[in-house]
């Protein structure tokens, strides 16, 4: 799936990666998932994406080939990939902040996120494999660990930064892919409860099966149904999971005096919809989120063992890679909310 | 000291406040401080003060009496204040955030911060003295432990909030009477070093003195100087000591990428220096701080017994109460710092 | 209900509790509980018990008489007070340590703990009220809020102090009354799974209905059933909720290495069942543990009113106050686990 | 240096390590330290040391080759040793605990510790090299890096573990290499003061220079000697840094009720010097410690590099390899306190 230009992505046949750096593996991708955020690529929203590059940074694959400095893996293996490559090495990566290594570069996100090619394709190049991949436990399907490497790390970390307390009242801003997640992974902070706020009606009901009391905004405004339903409270934490001016707009409007913002969509340049002043005044924390799935890989991967987490439940569709065009399309026009591209035998 | 409009505040002669609930006292101030954010009040910034109102939220005395509802203080007692009466019982107080309490009040700060009059004067009425009111230790002089009422633990908040860690890269900015604390606070947590941008030259030399390295905004760009200084390196802790647009800017401008900026000064309707979707893009964490005098007093009084910090040598001035209209004056032209009123014996 | 020795407590007619300082409140008794460790003030384990001391330590009641220093409560208020008075202003109990405050007084627990009367008993008075009591909202019933004046708070601040991580392996050592609210509270703090040791088929069977995996001590060495069920694991974390060596023996055993230890029951001269070599060896942290109810209580009344805490389901029994000696006699062989006493009417 | 049995080392000629593992890098050794430690092997303390080990864990050196399996360094380069090595990719390394890594061997301390030769030689083989070393930056030298990969680590970690927090009253127990370095570490928590406590002249003075306050236990009490010092007070925090039954005697004798007692020291059968009831009645929490050398290794280089951490001063004397026996036997005899051993050119 390579990117030509706004608006249009392809299905091309191309010469398989080859490995480049010692450090490098070639993954066969079995699974790969579209994000939320590779729409901003297709709209051209983001800077610096060079015509034809392939795009993706969720998938999990077998191990094709390694480079002479990978250690931890060997052919034949199940793998997943973090979103991201990085060192492992750095201050950054010691403080389990990857997302900050200095040699962090995203999958298929384009020049300024460093360049690599993405994994919605049959083979992928992966960097710093020993530190970027992990290994798939015997049994576990590729849909149970897929999105630990991108959207339910975000979500969980965005919980994690917004540092949720018990009894807290939680409201998460768009019940999309990354959204639902975050209810998910809120729950896991004992909150007194999680509100979901969209206006999809199919993903408010999803949202309520995770345990989120859903508040649709075309029903009236979320912050008087949110006082309804609170007996006249606002949301100590917010957790803004679209990446809009709109989003931004409600989350401010919601959030209680002294609360969390957490900032888990992907922005570019949306306004503030208040002023630093007024941000003060109601003394709003805003805190920017980077998803940490190599911190959190082996944490999330127990949760979801255990039953606590169920990130598969998110996928609305599951298709053959050559359903990808068409795929975008829908996600384009909100008719399908996650699709999975079942692009080889595991 | 009456606040009667904009620019005109006045040393009226007036009545005596008495008890009012049964939980005041009633202290015949001996020593008052003039706060930086008083001006604010002198210039009509801060909404809803009424005509008459008297200023003063740092203030230490003695105890002149006592509603019933007091149980841990006696006339004669010498006691320092807070800078707001809070309840002590609520969630917020319980959790360390009296700054929170829904019964805060803010002593000389308008209606909208709960009406009460404030301190520069001869006496002052302090509600849940038991809560808002601690003891000074024999023998411990009243400006060793005035500023633990407002302006050292706002300081102080600021750095714990901010989560400053062993060897981050702190830049102060601005060097007045809370940057200067800013400075000292800073130095407990161990950074790396601890950077002071001012333009003013005495305070730039203070701010050495206390162990900054001082940055003047006049000999250039300060981000110039700052990477010049560390090896090319930015802000990972930026605290913004002012409260202006200006201060904004150059926070924004200084902080390294998934930095902290916690916003110390004073703020109304200033302006965010940059959009919500670069500030996201930068990873910069917006922490608004409201400053915790009655959380932290202990530690704040067992830091100043031990030496590690000296708030007195922020004072650049000491009056007796009538020189207060115009000290107000000479603060207003910039031609003083910190002014402290001595208003009675201890 | 007082101690007279030994073995040996009765339901005495006697005079009720005056006002003594400044900040007492009387209370009319509407509903006390029994808590294990009231076992060890009858088997004379606890020192310095005087005899004739009122027993009794978890106890809620409408508000009879308040001292001229209480401002927060009057008479005919229904409230929860807690196991202990606390001064609230000492640095101790505002850094939420109130079991640490210098002035800390045990209800019913002998002069060693203060010497106060206790709360089983149609009257009580309550030192530093403002502090020791809170208001239980209209609706609640009592059995609802009892518990967070001790056992809850017990069993919740053992899990916080545990430091439990998301995906840990706890163990709860004791399926008590403490033991089974430790496993509720435990969940709170989403590890992989609880396990509930005990020997006493009904307690296991109560740990299982709060989400518990019960180990049978009668069927097996506890080390061994833990490691089948977790597929050779041992526990990252484990709450001693007894106050037993034999408790302590099954704790260290069972722990898994750079693991955690809360010794939640109360102990008083048990020896370790390892050397300080052997548990330094293996990484073991001990953490003793101090109940916080003043600390938490808003907290956990919001996490029982969230549904999130179920602490009545505890109680296997209500009789009224004139069946407390037999149902001491009847706790001691073990024949209940958690007896509440109707006082009289809230 | 080879250890040949109880109180026998020997400097042997013998053949250099060879690459084994695809991850391995061999050290030409330029500098290496002996730890007190390394006594415990010497006494025949540490259990499972084979006949012919090659002693030492703390080392810095030149890579001389790399496994195929090395991504992060090339031959020539100057690099620090952590004094384990650690996978680097389980869960335990991903969340800063390289200690608890299941894969972690110890440099030269038998085959309980992972079998390792140790690196008081001219050549050491480092294995999974891209996690365990780390490079020195040009101009720095050996000795401000060296104790970085351990005894500098452990004492930070213990500081850190200790949680001390700003006013505590920190005592340190024995002014060894670990002891000093932990009285320096404890000055970044900024407590209110820290007490060192030895009974031999030259180290309590050194601890003294460190910025300690130090209480000699051949003059008295150390307890009455500290209770003297802090108008009557206890430790809030002890750090016990010899590891002996008599360091755990003062440490529990000294230590404040609630207190935290950090145990740095290696300890293999010594007994606690109080019962588990009497350390619960006064709350006080038993924490060993492990060094994190590669969590902290760029935080500690920040700091010692901004001159805040000066470790190279706890060295006593700086020796050829061969003087290394004698070494032994001299600190044996308490004669010296910490030793460097010249062994190449960097």
């Amino acid at each position: 799936m390579r990117w030509h230009g706004v608006g249009d992505v392809r299905l091309d046949e191309i010469e398989a990666p080859a490995l480049q750096e010692e450090s490098d593996a070639i993954l066969r991708v079995t699974t790969a998932a579209i994000c939320g955020s590779d729409l901003h690529v297709l709209h051209g929203k983001i800077p610096k994406v060079p015509q034809g590059m392939v795009i993706g940074h969720e998938f999990v694959g077998v191990v094709d080939a390694v480079g002479p400095g990978v250690s931890a893996f060997r052919p034949g293996q199940r793998v997943v990939s973090a979103m991201f490559a990085a060192c492992g090495r750095c201050d950054a990566c010691l403080a389990g902040r990857h997302a900050r290594c200095r040699q962090n570069r995203t999958f298929g996100y384009g020049d300024l996120f460093g360049g690599l090619d993405g994994g919605q394709a049959e083979y992928v190049r992966v960097p710093t494999a020993d530190t970027t991949l992990w290994a798939i436990p015997d049994g576990v399907p590729d849909t149970d660990v897929l999105f630990t490497g991108d959207i339910l790390a975000t979500a969980y970390t965005g919980c994690v930064e917004a540092r949720i307390e018990h009894g807290d009242v939680v409201a998460v801003v768009g019940a999309g892919p990354v959204g639902l997640l975050a209810v998910q992974c809120a729950h896991l902070f004992a909150p007194a409860a999680v509100y979901a706020i969209d206006m999809v009606p199919d993903r408010l009901e999803q949202a309520r099966r995770f345990g989120a009391v859903p508040i649709d905004t075309t029903a009236g405004d979320p912050l008087a149904r949110l006082r309804e339903l609170t007996g006249g409270r606002r949301a100590t934490v917010v957790i803004e999971a679209v990446g809009s001016a709109g989003a931004l707009e409600t989350a401010w409007r919601i959030a209680d005096a002294g609360g969390r913002i957490a900032l888990v969509g992907v922005l570019t340049d949306e306004a503030f919809p208040q002023t630093a002043g007024q941000t003060w005044l109601r003394g709003l924390s805003v805190i920017p989120v980077n998803g940490q799935p190599i911190r959190y890989r082996e944490r999330l991967a127990a949760l979801v063992g255990a039953g606590r987490l169920d990130p598969a439940a998110v996928i609305t569709e599951t298709l053959p890679l050559d359903g990808a065009v068409e795929a975008y399309a829908r996600l384009d026009r909100r008719e399908t909310t996650k699709v999975v591209l079942e692009v080889s035998r595991p």
